[in-house]
């Protein structure tokens, strides 16, 4: 019974038209060009890596795709177990004709050239839209994006905002933040906050429905005084990344602070995507160095949560132990909603156990389901599918099974994670 | 067959007589008197305050029962997928007639015209408990509480003791605990402890059957000297709250300790609850204001755990991250005991999760499965049978059909859980 | 199907030959003499301590085998629900007649009787790992072990470390570390070095095929300078432990530093069991005395990973909340290897949750199933069979049901965690 209820509900949900509230995606370039694009997507490269392939085989410059593509496929091997594998089948099997359910040297080819001739279709980016049943992705902006040439009711501004906060001692991020805002860091505070404040301004102009940031382990919003800010300031100013780190630090939760200050200005959610050590393995391959501590706390967030009423946080974490945490945060602060399963949370046993434990606690209207994260547009199906699955088992054993609702019930709490709450917690502008 | 040997299970375990070891009854006043002293539970406040109703609205002053009723049904609505919910559904259908498995704008006025014309009967609370299958509660009684005016064999005596550890700086505090002990406070050690001595002279004459406190994740006891305790206690004597902090955790700490001797000396269980911060969401509804930071390790109680080999420490953790933590220390320590599913652990899946592994390798002599926390006895019903569930199923799944015990064999480990170890580990006064 | 697919999938790996790539087996005394020596166990004396019985009942001295038995059995009543009884159930059910699945005071004694004169066979050791399906077993042999009077193909070295990182200040273990090397301590780092590499030599001569050690929660590796070990050094030859802490940190540092260089330069790979501290329950019975704070992250050997690309660190965690991060670290690091489930992660429900997310996130070659950490040759059975029990589980509801595997493939998989990556990550010497 559960199973077939399960099934049905994966069916209903799937037909749900998808708006995709985080991804990577370049609006100029949204899909793939050849088969290189996608298993040039870190997590192939990263896990043929880890599994024994050398860096340097991996990136050596001047390869052809076409090489790039068999040198990864005779790699995939100690992978097939995985999740992320699974995804690469899955778009395989759906876009270009793959009937085996494993991709090696017996077959890459012919996929890869079936592959590159549908890709090359100037429609190639609408098609994928339309068979993943996508309606349109949101973006992940650099502060100084122009965000002109494509079309931002399909492609969605969103602000991200690691470099403001965290870079800003470098002099490439000030210069680009001079550059684009017009304004003059002078050692102002007024004035550093009017060149973000210019950033809101074009972003929101052009159609952005969020601001987003991820944070390391460590990072405790705190709220810092104009003097405190104008000492750091000045040294930033003069030193640089040589600045004292204490004044680093101090700019970066300013920064931080502002940030949040002009997402209540201008209504617009801050999604922050907490947990990140960024370069921890210094030698792995492009995008794959990254991990974290998972002795993080959202209490470290309390002065945040209790400033900003009016600012919707939409958390996501990136360990799953501290995914109860984020459950009884978003059971208690109005402003805190769960955002999706993000990145090493990102495989079917977290997601199940971390979907569960949410559905059955946080208010239905505080749930953002799912984002792919994706950089190509390819992968926003297999990796939404993967949720569909997890959710539609959720679904069906803890409602349908376990509380007695009915199919159609359940179809409803699963359409409103998928898509009613994005629609409601990032609305477009009017 | 899984799923035919959980609901045979279930159905005996709950033929099973209930006492509830853990709930804030008030013995005076023991069931409700309207539905707004069911959705004036702090679950469904905060839950519809988190999911979007205003504070003020919650808590208007001077809105009748009813009144109060309306608002909170309009606004239920977000939070149907909830656990909480579901203890409201179920109150609803087993006491006052709800046939639907919502309660909203529809329905709510009869239900709530029936409940009220039922909860006025003078034999109400009795009603209940029968209805229940419920012997006996444990309260949560204030240190001066005069436990008088009820029956202490169905409502039994708990001395709570966080006001002692946390507050004794408070004026109020010094003030009610030298008039109920008749012992004034002189700035000697011995004197404070006569004064909790006397307590737990009183509360033991009376009939109760533990000691409780909660704790926050930084509290960790330690033994602190005569000497050091005068000094703090000399401080807080004369500046109250304005005396340093550090004095005022040495005094915390050795008022913890005395407890815990005084624990040994008349031989209570001492209730411990950790982990839980106060006030985190400041502006948050009644009772709806209390986080954590789920980064606590029972390694905090090592010292404590060995200093008092002859008391009895049923332990509750706020955290599911901290379960396999007291499933180790109960393993190894004889008396560290498991205690219940508190709060924010207090839903299906992860009740599930951490019964599981405490069945698994906690001996099965110091497992309290399940306490209701309640406030109503209306409410200790479906929090019971919500655990009853879940129990039911890891019995079928991980005891019948993976080790291959009969139903019986499965049944008489639940009774115990469920009822005979919280008769040992609490004896009645002989 | 599900089911029916995993007993499908027991069967066939429970025909894959073991190699047990951990344990602390007597070579000498490799199993068992009489029933106290099972019974002896320090989970059996743990758990029925905890469950309370008088550690005086357990360790009086002079106490015949028999005796101990019939204590022990007549205290197991309050543990028969955890998995730890229930591998004593299988070693009597499989090699000693039991028919019922409880030992108790009825039946105890004719399965005493008939252990004793199957034990008493000269061959019995071989009869159990036949009948185990055994092939090998990794030892954990001190560092001054002569490795001589067995053979090192059936029971093979490995080098435990713990004592010349964290005891070298004590007198007897300088004393042996000189003994058994022939190399005096004279205060230099190089002279410290050649000590230990001597060790490295004689247990590679004799077959080593890993070095490992534990490690408590707060180590963090990191290099030591020479002049920073000198000085240290110096310090510890001369005051033992009463050497400044920082001393003592500095020197186990540079010992564990010089362990890695040393696994490098002899193709060892470098097992880390993490997060165990020590005598946390002091009064506990033999072995039944350690605990953990949970409270550790992968990030703190951020700097080794790095220093050591060509050693392999196969990987324990000691609480499930870590695994998280394990699966992470070895999806990123080549040099990260999972490995097993320890100690108090080593239960049913841990097992299937942590091999779970491991088995969908980590390369299949960088997975090391199960140890049985087993003391006596008996044990490895039922400790292997729960693991294979869960994989099956885990087999067949991930990849067979959920990703269409067919059983072959999973089989497959269940032989390469179980076997051949043991082979490949441990190499035989050539």
């Amino acid at each position: 019974m559960t199973e077939s209820a399960a099934e049905t509900i994966y069916q209903e949900i799937s037909k749900v038209r998808l708006i995709d509230p985080h991804t990577h995606i370049d609006p100029l370039a949204p899909a793939s060009k050849t088969l290189a694009d996608l298993l040039g997507y870190h997590y192939y490269t990263e896990l043929a890596h880890s599994a024994g392939m050398p860096k340097e085989s991996i990136e050596e410059e001047g390869i052809s795709d076409k090489e790039k593509v068999q040198r990864l496929v005779s790699n995939l091997g100690p992978i097939e177990n995985t999740a992320q594998y699974g995804w690469l089948i899955d778009i395989c099997q759906k876009f270009f004709g793959l009937e085996d359910n494993r991709l090696d040297e017996s077959n890459w080819e012919s996929i890869y050239d079936n592959a590159e001739s549908k890709m090359t279709a100037a429609d190639w980016s609408d098609t994928v839209l339309k068979e993943s049943n996508v309606e349109s992705v949101f973006l992940t902006n650099d502060f100084d994006d122009p965000l002109e040439g494509f079309d931002t009711c399909t492609y969605i501004p969103c602000l991200r905002t690691d470099d403001l906060v965290f870079h800003l001692s470098k002099d490439s991020i000030q210069k680009r933040l001079q550059h684009c805002s017009g304004v003059s860091l002078d050692g102002s505070v007024s004035n550093l906050r009017d060149a973000i404040e210019q950033r809101f301004q074009h972003f929101k102009k052009n159609g952005a429905r969020a601001c987003a940031i991820s944070l390391p382990p460590s990072f405790t919003p705190e709220s810092i005084s104009d003097g405190r800010t104008e000492t750091a300031l000045s040294d930033i100013l003069k030193h640089g990344e040589n600045a004292s780190p204490a004044n680093q630090t101090a700019l970066s939760n300013r920064v931080f602070w502002t940030l949040a200050e002009l997402c209540e200005q201008y209504q617009l959610p801050f999604d922050l995507m907490i947990g990140v050590n960024r370069g921890v393995y210094g030698n792995g391959v492009f995008q794959g160095q990254d991990l974290y501590d998972s002795r993080v706390s959202l209490i470290q967030y309390r002065d945040l949560f209790n400033a900003f009423p009016n600012v919707n946080f939409p958390i996501s974490v990136l360990a799953s132990v501290t995914n109860q945490e984020l459950v009884s945060y978003a059971w208690i602060f109005p402003n805190v909603i769960t955002n999706g399963h993000w990145w090493y949370s990102n495989t079917p046993s977290f997601i199940a156990k971390d979907a569960t434990a949410r559905l059955e606690a946080v208010p239905q209207n505080k749930q953002i389901g799912y984002y792919s994260d994706a950089y190509k547009l390819e992968f926003v199906f297999p990796k939404f599918d993967m949720y569909r699955r997890v959710l539609a088992n959720v679904l069906s054993e803890q409602f349908v099974r376990n509380s007695g609702w009915n199919i159609e019930r359940a179809v409803e709490l699963g359409h409103r994670v998928l898509r009613k709450n994005i629609e409601q917690i990032f609305p477009a502008n009017q």
